[in-house]
């Protein structure tokens, strides 16, 4: 036979869970999109269609609603790592595991005081991410989130680029910089035996992080503050040892008013759709490996 | 020629503006998505391609930036309310506009107090929409949003309904409510003598109203929650004459977790995504008259 | 109380059902999303949560798919006039009925003649659509489509529009016309006595109609493009009384080449999202109601 | 400082390219989006903002329409080879370059023979696709197609699967198997040198051959249905060293008429959303290098 069977993984995707715990009455969500992704023994499977040693992606998906009671979610990371620890230890010919957990974030509606607390809001755009992986030695936890979407109205430039034959774009001294931010940030911790983060609180400083150096930073150009948020992100502790983002500059044209006789001084934009620039780059500490994918988009 | 031209409009969709206002170094930021329909006297345009009678839709397109740079946008409501008037009133052969906008919302970005506000990030799911009707006579604005998701974890049942050969559904007496609430109100101004209302106020207004209903209803069904919701709308004031609500009721499955030996007591369940109950209904201040159209929503 | 109840109705939406019908080793497919919308007397549900008059939108689904199997899937159309029938007819309370469906077409896989034909890819970007309405006395049944996809490459003019102070658009003698066809029609067939047309001739009779005009058209407007293509379905035989399109002009254009030394001859185009002409209207038979909602779009 | 710069690239994403080629009244269409990424010297722009070795992602855009022209689109592969050749040999700054490019299909609308042919109708409801990465010394060419969406209604079924005590599922033996086949293949070209393939007759073949084997095999499980698909696309011939698939397992769930006195017969089937399988793997010709990104999806 002349081809090979090469890296390959099964599993059940997007199994949408939510989670109510009741503390009396005041009630806690957690909304989850549980993907999971096994990888071992498989050969068989793929050249003859023997499943003998395949857990069925709908065994995955009652784990995982199973899991939420038998451990609860105290995180999205915590209870990714259940579930990866998991596949790998109960499964034999399971030698890999990855959980990607999409979170989506809900606020109380504020209430009279009555002290009956279990009506939520949706809250925030962008969306939570985390990725676990086991290989029954190390893991790999990463973090992120997805469409963060952010502007400033001025201290943006862009100018002192290369010109050839089909460049035509106008240097810009005040423009309105833009965008949708996609980051994944790897945590150190790799170890069983090594003390678990906060995960909840080391997300909320990497997206604050990011925040703070967006709006902080005078730009010149979507790279410089990349790697602003980047650097602020790795340096704001010791938790976080590479972060990768995805930037789209999210266009928005000065429209040209004059020939109805009105001046735009920075006031009337057209936001683009398309085409949009990307601009993507990993920033890592001192030492670290790169291990984040160097692609977090497809076409 | 055995047919006739019926009812018909044109114009420019979807014209996205984002509008600066620089107060020293405090920016504010309006990010709109404005639709211009317009009808009028249009039958050579279908017969025979004849565009005597057309203002191009690109017209109309420039005529929303430069507006915004006129005018200013104060709201979307007022925004609309110029532009509506002006394409009734500017030409002869168009008896009628409709502008709709949708809104998007910002927040700051904290600063450090440096007294540079510029930076914004995205806020909210909810999208604010309005739609502004003037036929040269009288005005007709409504309001609304749409995908407002809400859920409560309890006080909702669902029991005494009607059975049939195929019913077999369980009752429900302690059951998640989740919605995602499109709601499209009428402010009872209609004439250009009247005083203007606060449109953002009577907005923030409104989703309030809903949102407190939401989650003060002890909900027997969609149906009454949805009542509650109108009805608050309206007796907050006297300003909306009428409410309509589309509400998919967004299924939480509880997860038999018998097979595995756990019990589920109303902690763990499967969101799903199709199908989903649909309600739909128009709450009137009593002697108002019903002009919302039926349909929110369209296969 | 100061308000009172207005329309509504309720029902499950989005019902996504497959029907594998089997003629020995030759299987036929009916792929559809089918939403179900119910009113009648059912005041008591809003105001106070009985649910006494409530055939539960769950029950609405179980009918979908038990209908599936007793009645078959001869069209998306027949099987909706089946359950709009049945919710009127047997469910007292139930005064109205609408059925939309959305259909979805698929294609055999070509195989080696060895007469097992129950493999299939779907083919089609287009949605085809009905709506079926009955009250117990009348019916209105509406087909059309969603997404027809078209372009001419030449054949387009758009010039002699009024210029006002905000007009900057370049009159054109060659352009690409482009759109996504979207159009409903209404068929003549109101009552259970009159013979029932082959729902399927007539859909893909009206499909070719709109292709055909389209194509055929040399177009000075769009508008006019739309109403040869209304005028050709409804002329094509006397079942259609009505049809209303809803067009985008998706915007092709040309690129500015001259900055390179290069002359761009109708050749090279940008395809743009945002913003779109969006043109809609309603052609009738002379004589006939308009009775197809005016608006197919939203915000 | 403690952080490093990683990989890193840049360019103008979805760039929507529309090509129009006139032959008399005979015209063809090439409808592409086209997305250029960049990589090379670029520490000082994220470090200082300095973008002294950036050209400007509008320029890149720029040169896809100016190549449009200039080089004409004989197949997205050659085009994107055009492109990627052009930004790594003429900027001394850029060591490699990615295009990325999603093509959509056309088919002619059939006329009444008047030798006009410029009238088109989208057809297909896949995307495909290609990447083009040169470094000034390899190249790779990856096609592919995204969402191509199969049924077979028999001959699939699954059992002798793992059991643990999360198992519940029921073994099949007569299933539909469904799935929206994602494939990226690699071909064997790599150098200037080298005689560039029919880019076109060799996408046309994968998918041919795609579909035969979807439609070929009697299935055990989707990962075998998936290797044969691998198998024959590499075996077809001998430019495909390499293909790696993302298939979704659609779950068509038999619907229980039990409760209506109906029997159901693999006849009437729900389509579910959310959760689905998910099936991922890479098949290679012997001795052949995996290439392909393991990841083709994200959260």
């Amino acid at each position: 036979m002349p081809t090979i069977l090469g890296q390959n993984q099964y599993g059940k995707a997007e199994n949408r869970l939510v989670r109510i715990t009741r503390d009396g009455t005041t009630h806690h969500i957690k909304d989850l999109n549980v993907s999971i992704a096994l990888s071992g023994d498989m050969d068989d499977v793929h050249h003859c269609g023997s499943n003998a040693h395949v857990l069925p992606t709908d065994t995955t998906k009652n784990t995982v609603y199973a899991f939420a009671k038998e451990h609860g979610v105290a995180s999205a990371e915590q209870f990714g790592i259940h579930l990866a620890r998991h596949f790998v230890t109960s499964q034999e010919t399971i030698h890999r595991a990855r959980v990607r957990i999409e979170e989506y974030a809900w606020e109380r509606i504020p209430r009279g005081g009555d002290g009956r607390e279990h009506s939520f809001v949706r809250s925030g755009r962008e969306r939570r991410v985390c990725e676990i992986t086991y290989d029954g030695g190390r893991w790999q936890v990463i973090a992120g989130l997805t469409d963060l979407t952010v502007l400033n109205s001025t201290d943006s430039e862009f100018w002192g680029y290369v010109k050839d034959r089909y460049t035509t774009l106008k240097e810009a001294y005040d423009r309105i910089l833009a965008t949708d931010v996609s980051a994944r940030w790897r945590y150190r911790w790799s170890a069983d035996a090594a003390p678990m983060p906060d995960w909840d609180a080391a997300y909320a400083r990497a997206r604050a992080e990011i925040l703070a150096a967006f709006a902080g930073t005078y730009s010149l150009s979507l790279q410089q503050t990349l790697h602003r948020m980047g650097t602020a992100v790795i340096e704001s502790g010791d938790l976080v040892d590479e972060i990768r983002f995805s930037l789209p500059n999210n266009h928005h044209f000065l429209v040209d008013l004059e020939p109805f006789g009105l001046k735009n001084d920075n006031e009337v934009y057209f936001a683009a759709d398309r085409p949009y620039g990307l601009i993507e780059a990993t920033v890592l500490r001192e030492g670290a490996e790169a291990l984040i994918p160097v692609d977090l988009t497809l076409v």
